[in-house]
């Protein structure tokens, strides 16, 4: 990148962290607040336990999203968004709306 | 997807595109208006001209892009945003505030 390095690569990262598949759909369903796994997975019946668990691990590293545990019985256990992560909430609105005026459907499926 | 099937399906869909490794860049650099394959190599300089040439195939593809020829001599090739493309504006610009704010920069290599 020339003129504007860090500009690039930033962007680049945040693309990325959010194109990669499910992830953006995954902070989109947190935005609400709180949830627990078994309501992400309902929500995202198409992809396995394994790959949604991958993914928080991933949005957890990345710091935007975090795992609370109530230590209640039996244990809670919820996923929340980060100020980091909540500050998305542009982002994501901005892409749903134009995803919904331009995107054509197309079934999803688990894919890689 | 349980209750926002379609929605899901769309937003996933514009998250990859976006997502992908130089997308998302190649799009915020047409967004102030068209460029010659040169002027967009020169700025992704890190990027390999083959690669940058198959990300504008796929943005054409996506409606997202238009190659425009000026049957000059010597012709002239430029690549312009879309009214789908241009209507990218208010995602690019948020995830580019996003990520100025909250992500580190780290540098960038061609990757695959």
């Amino acid at each position: 990148m020339r003129y504007s390095t860090h500009i690039c690569e930033r962007f680049q990262h945040g693309a990325e962290i959010l194109g990669k598949r499910w992830t953006g759909l995954i902070v989109m369903l947190l935005l609400p607040g709180p949830r627990r796994f078994g309501e992400l997975a309902a929500e995202l019946e198409v992809v396995s336990d394994r790959v949604i668990s991958e993914r928080l691990k991933e949005l957890e590293r990345e710091g935007i999203v975090e795992r609370r545990v109530y230590p209640e019985t039996p244990v809670r256990i919820e996923y929340a968004l980060t100020e980091k992560g909540a500050a998305l909430a542009p982002v994501i609105n901005a892409l749903q709306a134009w995803s919904e005026r331009w995107v054509d459907a197309v079934p999803l499926t688990e894919g890689k």
